[in-house]
């Protein structure tokens, strides 16, 4: 078992292109021996945002601080603290903050996820 | 795509033997379309708690408001609001509210929890 308060774990600059003032925590992982999903806790600077773009996998997120929107395909979904956020399989999507604090949510991800591919959207460049 | 203020969501009584004071919501599952994982969010009150018990799948949890501990076995462990906790399968485990206010975490269990035995410990009732 572990019991663990998040402050203690490393936060990583997201390097995915697209990916403006994003840091990111592996609460939960394959290297706790997860054997089917891992716990990301995501903070996003005032005016940052996660890539647009798509993947094979779902996303299912929980907002803890701030208030931001969700980019569905083309349209801005509004979401703040307290709010869940189901993400389908190839769903278009990017995350924003459009406030004035930090935005923090949990996004956890099947394992399978880590060998699927990510393909971003037009804006943010070439698919891959 | 899903976005949802948790509060809109039906909270329901945990009905399984050993629970007191212990409510939950379902924010995403099966009915969602979710294809591997759900995502519960509890809130157990002042002084309630979870069965005490064990299954052979895993919780990643988040705690979002209050303190409280978990059984670790027969340890208690300490947590409170922003703390982490990964219950492996098969580890006997119970959350207990100590604080002053309501407890509030979520706990993500993989869909195949759905068909598989959980075990009551001694103190909670006969297995079953």
């Amino acid at each position: 078992m572990k019991v663990q308060p998040t402050a203690q774990i490393d936060s990583q600059p997201v390097t995915m292109e697209g990916a403006v003032g994003c840091q990111v925590r592996w609460l939960i992982g394959e290297r706790d021996g997860a054997p089917n999903f891992a716990m990301r806790q995501f903070e996003v600077g005032v005016g940052g945002h996660t890539p647009k773009h798509s993947h094979p996998y779902e996303h299912e997120v929980y907002v803890l601080e701030g208030a931001g929107e969700i980019l569905d395909g083309d349209t801005p979904r509004p979401f703040r603290a307290g709010d869940v956020i189901f993400v389908q399989s190839d769903e278009v999507h990017q995350f924003r903050n459009t406030g004035s604090a930090p935005l923090k949510f949990l996004c956890l991800v099947p394992n399978s996820s880590s060998s699927l591919p990510v393909k971003m959207a037009p804006e943010c460049g070439d698919a891959r």
